[in-house]
């Protein structure tokens, strides 16, 4: 496995071998990057075979993992990603912009983002001889861990805080994990899977954390720039707004757009665009206030997948937009709310942790930051059957009617 | 469009042409198929021509609908169909055979097989210049339809039993549909929904009543066609196993065979297994009664899309069967909410109308009908997210535990 050449962290660049075992750095605790072997990879393939590839999963880019193929042919897990990416032209026209991506990352296996993540630490966790894999999850995360072992057939333990929406919970259980409501918040439960992992030598998924969540994530980026950035040969930087929570997801799309750079396959650098909801705003705010130090808040939003008191993997997800030009937002509740309604009318269904990010395009459209020429895309990373209860808060409830023309006539004039 | 030849009732046969506007059969309400000229087909396309589509969706398969192409390029209504099929290696080992398939078809856009229908249908509607397309649904078809119509841009009307599950009603509202809620069953509400359509001028999608939704639903059989008998080089029948609610799907998926076999594409019919819940069995009724009179029934199962008084497309879903070799089974509350459990082990999440037909192949097995030898394959015709509350029905509950080793080390003992 010569492509992966280890991890270097984050923080004070403090690199460590691939045989060792190892989560975050072990000077200062930051998390750690993986070091692919750019030379050795460069030897052994080219974009073109790559592209050539019949393989319509994250699997497809395996060259550029820092895992090996571990089988599971025709389950699930080999189906994750290669999600579809739409352009409704009505949205476009209404936000006046010419050209706009919408990538449906709701379209997994288990209906989110995470499967990417999930589906690489399972192949890893498979290589390391790991029998039990753990993650705290708000819900996304565990489901896609859930998932991805059961179709890996591995066993999964997963932490939950109890106020998460029952529906996420219901697929954990279907998926057969072990669950363990945690009678706290998110950040209790991480703590707690990390403190279980250690004593029972279960290996752990957690984001950001484990950093082989960044490098499932990071395929996002390889497909973003298949299906848009080459296919529609653009010369400008796309923008792509992302929802951030933990700050893993947007952390992965910036690694995978640097791994390119790195083997010079990517000529421009997108710029990234977080968004948060105003309630949980860590990583905006250290953006807004021009600092690197991310200082935990009091999280209170309905969009549950990234509601997060301190983001643990804030500072990479900081850096994902300053290093590459673009900027971070915050919507309302509101805001968020009325995107999933708008994104439901062409056709598309998002959890309100992705009609975050369409919110944030909408607000930087009002803002003049994004113009009619811009090249964007919006990544819903969620689907709204995940969070069903907040898609009725979304809509206007349906009239009841009795089953006459005469009624159906009076409820049609109202 | 020289491939759509016309119409010929199920029952008489009576033939009309393409350019009339019909729903049913003028002399006897039966049900109609749609024709198409074979011989024209013939000439334009080979079954390699197909086979080496590069479109991932039913529409590889234009040159064998009776629609023409309607645009909505990078749209989820070109995202439709070429869904996953699954070989999970402990249920097949578990059912003591040696070749299982689970096709996945909760992966279509709006999460169920329904998109097929649907798909096609709002393409009919644009060809025809039919401006609202309007359905009965228990929620499936309904959310089908309303994604769908969002993709395209069509307004769509839904009548729904107001006794549908909230995810199902949440979804048809956020796909900005007109939706309501009628207060009777399903079918006062296909009643009310044809008659609307009568004096609105709408366009009915009505299963099983409108001819073009079988034909969207035949797509699943090619895909199956290519997937599995064709990849796999299959010499015996394969056995397929389909939940049947409305009887609009089997009948679908058994034109869709039969149309491979009029152009001598497919060698050997498949075995189709009709599996209905034991509350709404009148399909399973008629064949335990070797009639092909369908009786009513009061039906009464939490499989809600499949839970059907009058079966609307009963007589083709019961000739999809008797016309094989297959067969009919019912299952009981328990063996499908056993079902989903057992699916959901191997990262497969199916709604209970969709883990029905896994039930049936369990009771066929457990009965000796289907053995070591047979190669079969499962359709899971929706997303366990669209009904979460059966979902949690299928698991034991989840215990909460204080954020605390001690707390887990006590709960982990249990």
């Amino acid at each position: 496995m010569k492509k992966f050449s280890g991890y270097r962290c984050s923080v004070c660049k403090e690199e460590y071998g691939p045989e060792k075992f190892i989560y975050t750095c072990l000077k200062d605790g930051g998390n750690l990057d993986v070091v692919l072997d750019y030379q050795d990879i460069h030897k052994n393939i080219s974009p073109e075979r790559i592209i050539a590839s019949t393989d319509r999963s994250i699997w497809r880019y395996l060259p550029l993992l820092p895992v090996n193929d571990q089988g599971y042919e025709n389950t699930p897990l080999r189906a994750v990603g290669w999600t579809p990416v739409y352009q409704p032209g009505s949205l476009a026209q209404e936000l006046g912009i010419d050209r706009l991506w919408i990538k449906d990352d709701g379209k997994n296996p288990t209906a989110s983002f995470k499967d990417r993540a999930s589906a690489v630490v399972v192949a890893r966790a498979k290589e390391i001889h790991a029998e039990v894999v753990v993650t705290a999850s708000t819900g996304n995360a565990g489901a896609a861990l859930a998932g991805m072992a059961a179709a890996a057939e591995h066993q999964a333990v997963i932490f939950a805080p109890k106020t998460a929406p029952p529906a996420k919970i219901a697929q954990l259980l279907v998926f057969g994990a072990r669950v363990f409501l945690v009678g706290g918040n998110y950040d209790q439960a991480f703590d707690l899977s990390v403190e279980a992992a250690d004593e029972f030598g279960w290996y752990c998924r957690n984001t950001g954390y484990n950093p082989f969540t960044a490098e499932g994530k990071k395929t996002a980026a390889f497909e973003i720039w298949e299906q848009v950035i080459l296919r529609e040969k653009l010369t400008e930087p796309l923008n792509i707004f992302v929802s951030v929570g933990d700050g893993n997801i947007i952390s992965g799309i910036h690694k995978g757009f640097k791994d390119l750079q790195e083997l010079g396959w990517l000529d421009q650098m997108p710029r990234m665009y977080g968004v948060q909801a105003e309630g949980s705003a860590a990583v905006a705010n250290a953006f807004k206030a021009g600092s690197e130090e991310i200082k935990p808040v009091k999280a209170n939003s309905l969009a549950d997948s990234i509601s997060v008191d301190f983001p643990r993997d804030g500072l990479r997800a900081l850096r994902a937009v300053t290093h590459t030009g673009g900027r971070y937002f915050t919507v309302s509740e509101e805001e968020i709310l009325a995107a999933i309604a708008r994104l439901g009318r062409v056709g598309i269904f998002a959890e309100p942790a992705a009609s975050t990010a369409f919110a944030g395009l909408e607000k930087a459209v009002r803002e003049g930051l994004i113009n009619k020429d811009d090249q964007t895309l919006v990544l819903i990373t969620g689907s709204g059957l995940k969070d069903v209860k907040a898609a009725s808060m979304a809509v206007t409830e349906a009239p009841i009617v009795e089953p006459t023309l005469t009624a159906l006539r009076k409820a049609l004039s109202n």
